[in-house]
């Protein structure tokens, strides 16, 4: 049994920088033909020479596959016409993080007043520039996507023609804002799609599968996958696959993030086959995305077989979701 | 400043065995003068030479403290009632569990038919022989003790004049229930008084305060605040400090529990303090527990002066609640 994958895309990717970079950049540029780069490096990419130079060490890393970094700015209240007008030709999108809120966000907005935003979000609507947010408030771990639900509305409503992209979905509220506005899409993760709470602190605490978003409810996990399986047209895959070495990982007082670049299109053919849905991979993987930021990504196949594929059990000092687990489907070749 | 507490009790305890027992057990038999003490060793506790055995272990561990173990049983359905009879003597109270819902809790009933168990219960009733409870089902992670509470209802009506204890309640449906049943009554842990979810997975993942039941959301803490800090006749003080070596907790795969018994009375004074309830304390650390369970424990009197108090990184291998932190409340004399 096989199955083709054309241009697979990671629509929110963490690729850091340095060595970890060199480590985890291959193994994203290996099976995907683009990915949306997250900019919350230290610091956060805010100028259009960090933009070029680490897109230049992305490419480095990456250097013998075919591989698009497509670029993000980290949102500043304060980047004027001018350089928006400027850096259109070198991202495709400015990712805004609310300050603190996950790794590396410290430097984020710290409140979202769409009218002190209204200058940078009007000029990213007039460019066509989309909006990539991190949705959570600084509530209770469990609501604070529920809670931001709000916000998305005020700025969908306020900017109707500004593309909104709500990353990394964990709840059905975010699935019923999404069909709400017109503007909103969103990205959805692999980790999002498999495990709840209960995977992390249900049974005995498991630190690999602790992220921000926080899994969530058995019914949240229920309204991801709806839309995910169907490939909504507005839903595109993001993995949000953030590495950590594993010391921040085990050590008391774990750091946020699932690492699943190299594993997400094996375990995304696993879970759409399971649900007799593989005919919607492509259009999640891939289709969706091109249309909904109007991109072309280089042309790569990657063809998956249904033949066992042991998931490694570190990358560097990386370790992967389904570390040292059997999977049904591998990647035979990518052309 | 100072706080005289009169024989405080600990309703709740866990001291292993072997090795650990003897690195807990004095950290408990100081401050305390009695304690409930949890039968889920490996094997658990089912027999009357189990119980004395066990006993004879903790005492040997104790030596030179007044302090009482109040023994368990670990609850088994063929108890019959010349056993039960037998036991009255030896055990303060039987513990049941719900199969495979916490640690060494595998022996436990797999499902709670209140008619199947009903000569057990019938019994105990009889007897006067408290049922302290795991008030869990196998739900999803924050719904657990919610779901179970049905099954306490079910078991107040069915056995009116068993003495019920929803140990280690976490939630306010748990609080709702133990108001509106006259037999059911509850034990609350320090650190459920203290934390939420937030604390375990909100920022960084803290494997020293993962703890079955988990913490749950602030309004359920506020629920329990509102009953432990007016002490609610009904609810007494069970610390359910469980240590485990610092390997297990901050391994990858953490096990569940907090160890709180060597800073208990000092945390508490802190948190009834700053909620000017301290002359509540008495209650909920000793009273309520002596006329719930019809118990007189060994006189202790315990002084606490309001002087810092530097909590140690470690007890042997066991990691303490709030490591390392000081306190404003030291115990400056127990006689």
């Amino acid at each position: 049994m096989q199955l083709t994958l054309n241009s697979p895309m990671d629509m929110h990717l963490h690729l850091r920088d340095h060595e970890m970079l060199k480590t985890v950049a291959p193994l994203s540029a290996h099976p995907f033909a683009a990915a949306i780069i997250m900019p919350n490096l230290v610091p956060p990419v805010t100028t259009l020479q960090m933009v070029e130079e680490y897109k230049a060490r992305i490419l480095e890393a990456t250097a013998d596959e075919t591989f698009e970094p497509l670029m993000t700015l980290f949102f500043k209240a304060d980047y004027d016409y001018a350089f928006l007008e400027r850096a259109r030709e070198h991202i495709s999108a400015i990712k805004l993080y609310p300050a603190g809120i996950t790794t590396n966000s410290q430097d984020g907005v710290s409140s979202i007043d769409s009218e002190q935003l209204a200058p940078v979000l009007t000029a990213m609507s007039d460019l066509g520039i989309p909006l990539l947010v991190h949705g959570e408030t600084d509530g209770f771990v469990m609501d604070r996507e529920k809670e931001f639900v709000p916000v998305y509305e005020t700025l969908a409503t306020r900017f109707p023609e500004l593309k909104i992209v709500m990353e990394h979905i964990t709840t059905k509220e975010s699935v019923e804002a999404l069909k709400r506005y017109d503007n909103l899409y969103a990205t959805i993760t692999l980790h999002h799609l498999l495990i709840t709470l209960d995977d992390v602190a249900g049974g005995l605490l498991n630190p690999h599968l602790f992220c921000k978003p926080i899994a969530k409810r058995p019914e949240d996990k229920a309204a991801l996958l709806d839309v995910a399986l169907s490939a909504h047209p507005k839903v595109m895959f993001g993995s949000d696959s953030a590495p950590h070495p594993q010391h921040a990982k085990e050590s008391c007082g774990c750091a946020a993030g699932v690492f699943t670049a190299p594993i997400a299109l094996q375990a995304l053919a696993q879970l759409f086959e399971a649900h007799d849905k593989l005919d919607n991979l492509q259009p999640f993987i891939s289709d969706n995305a091109q249309r909904i930021y109007g991109i072309t990504p280089p042309e790569k196949e990657v063809i998956l077989i249904k033949e066992p594929f042991t998931v490694p059990e570190k990358y560097g000092s990386v370790i992967p979701m389904f570390a040292g687990e059997t999977l049904p489907w591998r990647i035979a070749d990518v052309s």
